[in-house]
């Protein structure tokens, strides 16, 4: 065990009463709801970018935050510090998965080739951690918004040379989240987008972008991979817009390009926000479309504009947001990534820890919450009642596929219906969820 | 000719260097540009429910505006009073569009058959108007968003008596729509979302919608109707969240619904930017997917979070709107309909011609510098060449849908390109357009 | 006691486990903390205006709550009516105070003579029923926003007569507020702002406004009166920009019309998020500027941009908001205002009680939470200790009002400091508040 | 003149009908309005930062922007290649001014005193070439907001040696600006702010922050240093929340520190709309406190919510901004400061001229307008025209001083004035404004 943090053994669990920061108070990993573990129920997934590679520049400021692992040097040696103390940390917390960009684990090389070598390396590295540690893979994905190359887009990039890369890129990246067992692979198109609608060409650049989800999807069959294909929507940042804006949008592009049975959403809290969202309409939206795959957990601030990928701890929100997922059976694929960073002035290596521990306590009370909500049933039988008159056969027809326009015309004609509104109770149900909170 | 405005004789175009703020300084209506006057090309529409049914109230406070068909007495009476004011407004302006909602034009009756007569009894009206002046319908609509039966939803509603009521009330605004040769029918989603997701079956929801949307398109075809049925997006306002969200989000429901075909887009300049798009992404994009329909011309306030609907202005940026549509050959069934109203403090009469000869004017200017750029060419120029190397043969083949990751990656491989990033030209392309403002 | 409600005894306290939704399970009126009651500390009232006139109309639809006193008829029986039903809720929910303009408890007259004789006739109605329920009222102010007379402004109009009726209007209502023992009088200036610049002349109407502020400071002085005037801050609407636009902006005006000592601030949390401020960042910029007043407890909507005065249900917010206050030693004069309305599709009675009382409760279990958090005083040191190098006299030194700029920097130039950032552990205290709640 | 931009000459005034894009199709510098030249009203001022330190670098990606003094090597010597590019830009440009950050000009050193002494030397090396070309210094500023030891603030750091520290470096930067006779000093407060609530003590860091700028402020007169200092408003970012936020909170923070006759604001376009305020209402409102000193011209973008320092091209959003201070006489010691940066793919050397070529005959078109606009009169007259009820004297009596609430509320009494609206006329004049655009 590195000498990283102030603390080499596990994180434990020692309940709401305890004084001590390093500790879980709400996280009991084992503990089991519905004959699942929490540890199952809530698959902790730790990201390899913001827990290991964040230096905290910002856009009026340089580095703040100092590692070992990060400076000059030989970067391969680098690489594999940085992964000793990831799997460290990995343990410390509990968590059962982690998650990945390539260019994350290892340095860029000189060619793609060596690049993705570098990748290999540290993957087979990985790979014997894994053994050693039971830490599983939830995703992993390509980076391809970082370098220079991508700033005019990837597989949208105006250069077919730069789409080339990034389809060798993205086998690249999908054979080693396969080999390593991942259980989605991710795309998320930060360079997928404009900066100035003058001089871009939206329908060509979609279609680029339609073909190499397609290849992605095609390829994933072909080598055995299971698990979906996620995409996260953003509407902007690091682009001024992107085109996976939020998941309706997303929806309709995997509808147009017919791959909407592989490939999901990967649902992040702070960009839903961004496209003034809630986190909930998001989830609600992809599980009623039925491309709901997982959730980057984290949250934004209210008052600022852009990404702020902080640490979720507001229990009563976070409810809301997995109160859908339970209903609807939780998590199978997906998980909870923690994409969320420690704050720029946040320089111990124990702030990571803080981080991480308050949130995970944060997300098993709300997922408790969610849970006791869904299995009390008083919310859901009160939503039920009010569509309880679509159950009458005369009702449910209207819907039927074949009932037309002018037959229901007709029926309004005879029985001249005159339908009074009635309290849609929002109070009472707030007040009502705030009894489980 | 009514009294109600200070000229009784059609606005005349006099040039810019005209003081009569009563006169156009830019909008030649005669003027032909390719073989089509910019009458024909602007397809301007007077809309009825800003223009002749809006009193000024605002959350704060009642209403300001005092019209003499408002108020107490013989609503029918009223209403033709309404409808003379209205057409010696269109022929006033010039204007050879309009466009309505059944509830503008018509009191509400005491059952809906009686508001159905009463929206008949206008349109007889309206025909005979129509066929002395000349001006035509661009779309009808129906108001399923005003009174207190819709509060949670039209054909989204809990209630299936609701659904059934707006049924039978868009079956008898598209008869009426039809009847006086409209040449679009417009659905907007005022109620279709929701004000809280705890008392709200969303999935349930939109399968309502998409069935209703369904029953519309169907029985367009069965009464003959040509034009095609618009959904116009916007993303809340009146409710917290709407269904129709963005140009991408209708997008995918149409597709869910397989209504891609005869279901286009109304884009409105202040629903895109509540979505936080601009203007010219939406149309843009619609126009992309093969969904672009028309426009509601207005312009938000940029400071402010809700709909203002003001009479847009702006000249360089309307020449942004434009210019995609100019370039796809112009409106086909759409146009450009004046969805903006008078400010709350702007009482007099002539006020309404003030807004409407303003933006007219804006968009006139707006239309024949698009039109100048689109000619021109060098814009686009630019953009081709940024796009160039995909014309090269091994490249397009990356596109052609057979060519796979894997086979790019083995290219790659062998040739190891190293593409270079260029100059996007953002400055240089805006300063290039500005020339042409 | 009025049928109006299904209830006609004061809601109990019940406690946590109670299934009673018209119980308290968190407020406990009687309980004290150091002293005081929870009733003492709370110090809630009820609104007039959301609670009694409010009927649901939004910018795209008509009333949808439908009350007795509301509608054609006396209109002063029915605002005696409205009084009974106020005082029951007043009475039934256990409230202490409650709070008013001006146009919410009588109808306006002919003239402002009789309107102010409506005032004054149901003020006396209140004097005795004050006294027989001992509520009591918090703040009285005048509706100066809804009239069409008030549209381009209230003391800010360009219309002198407006100025002059204002200043009539509001010393009744000063007189009024006296005379029923208020312990504060408010200002909002929703129409005190502009609508476009372009016609408005901002120097003189701040002018205006200032000296209007003036003239009430010198009449509370005048009377006897002896609470503070309080302004409420908000950043628009109704108007596009109002002049009071947040604490920061009415700091300045008091300053600049030497009034900061008797007029102090009325936050609201809807308001502050519109300024795009965090409300405890508005409170504590009060507490510092010593300008604290009072508090429009409710919540906005992070995904509209618009006001929706909702009932505040967030308890780990409104900890961030009370904390201050707490540390600060309470209200003195000011309370817990529900500027909170009931959603336009909350139709019954009892949502009135629904709002109310899931507000309270979780306004109590905040105060509770946050004075624990006071008391601790765990993260009061924390704080503390970063500040704690200022405690040295050398460093006191430099903030003494007598050491320049040169002091200093010859002092830096001797000893060569090299300052270190320390973490400001944000997540340690984020997971270290999550204890409490 | 060094071999960076493909051109070697100032750039010349063509005429609109130009084709040249590194002409000036708008911007004729010694063209005289009311016997000023345009260069003399607008006094165009070239930035430092953007224009030579900014490498394209954004939250999610590197550097893109190459330039031959960036990188490894002998610092001072880069430094001295940058001033050496710096000048023959502000010469090509015929920039009458440029502006800078301490840290912009010449490389950190080791210790303070070698960083000042970096300083000194390039700007010896720049007052030899302010001689030699004539272009004069607007402002200077230090910049404290880069270097990880300001991560918790400037002036309000908790740590005592970094205010220590910041004092030193405001003096020497201070010394320098009125060495090379800069005509303002400018502060911007870019960490001073704060992250989070939780570890902040505002009230103490506010009292700093203003003691700081009273040092500031005695110094200046004791070397005397004849222009104002100037705060530069901004809401937030890089913090969460800045004290300057806007106008309005400046001016009341230079009113309890007492220096509001020392200190005056530097408005930009993109601050101001980060704060929900018009850039024109910045303006506006700074003229009216009196405290109107500068403006950096750039633009936001509406969509998106961060600051994007866009070059301005928008005229007639200008014509609104420049309108007032054309009124007000036009700059006394501000001028134009080009506070924007080319985009990040905007890779050519040659961009850096395109974005101030575009924007200085944007503005240039804006500023004749203006004055066009204000010498014309006919708005002026409407906005007069709207007030003139308070040139009786009766009228103006009200604002005197001495007329009270009792004495207004008589006159009432006595007159029972019955206001009427008048319409404001906002559409007529925004048509009225077009026909000078």
């Amino acid at each position: 065990m590195s000498q990283f943090f102030s603390i080499k053994t596990p994180v434990k669990f020692e309940g709401a009463g305890t004084a001590n920061p390093l500790a879980f108070r709400h996280y009991d990993a084992k503990k089991t709801i519905g004959g699942k573990s929490l540890a199952e129920h809530l698959r902790f997934t730790v990201c390899y970018w913001h827990s290991f590679t964040w230096t905290g520049s910002d856009p009026f400021g340089g580095p703040t935050i100092e590692r070992p692992w990060i400076g000059a040097g030989d970067q391969m040696a680098l690489a594999k510090q940085k992964a000793d103390v990831a799997f460290d940390m990995f343990t410390v917390l509990g968590a059962p998965y982690f998650s990945f960009h390539d260019r994350d684990i290892a340095p860029e090389g000189a060619t793609l080739a060596e690049s993705n070598k570098n990748v290999s390396v540290i993957a087979e590295i990985f790979a014997k951690k894994m053994q050693a540690t039971g830490v599983k893979l939830l995703w992993g994905t390509a980076n391809m918004f970082s370098h220079r190359r991508f700033m005019a887009g990837a597989a949208t990039n105006p250069d077919p040379d730069v789409f080339a890369w990034c389809a060798a890129q993205v086998k690249h990246a999908m054979d080693v989240t396969h080999q390593l067992g991942g259980e989605n692979y991710v795309m998320w198109g930060g360079r997928e987008g404009y900066e100035s609608l003058l001089n871009t060409d939206l329908k060509r650049e979609l279609a680029q972008a339609g073909r190499f989800l397609q290849m992605a999807v095609d390829y994933k069959h072909k080598i055995g991979f299971k698990g979906p294909i996620l995409i996260e929507p953003k509407p902007q940042e690091p682009t001024k817009h992107q085109y996976d804006y939020d998941v309706g949008n997303v929806y309709g592009f995997l509808k147009a390009n017919g791959v909407e049975k592989d490939v999901k959403v990967n649902i992040e809290q702070n960009h839903a926000m961004l496209a003034k969202h809630s986190f909930e309409h998001e989830i609600e939206l992809a599980l009623a479309l039925g491309i709901f795959g997982s959730l980057d957990i984290n949250r934004g601030d209210n008052q600022v504009g852009w990404d702020t990928d902080q640490f979720a701890m507001n229990v009563p929100e976070m409810v809301l947001a997995f109160y859908p997922i339970v209903k609807a059976g939780g998590f199978t694929t997906g998980g909870l990534n923690f994409d969320a960073k420690i704050r720029r002035q946040s320089l111990d290596a124990d702030d990571l820890l803080h981080g991480h521990i308050g949130s995970m306590d944060a997300c098993a009370r709300a997922w408790e919450i969610a849970t006791t909500m869904a299995a009390d049933g008083t919310l859901e039988k009160h939503v039920a009642a009010r569509y309880a008159g679509w159950d009458k056969p005369e009702n449910k027809q209207m819907l039927d596929g074949k009932t037309t326009l002018a037959d229901i015309a007709a029926r309004v004609a005879k029985n001249e219906p005159n339908p009074q509104p009635r309290s849609c109770k929002q109070e009472y149900l707030e007040n009502l969820i705030n009894r489980y909170m």
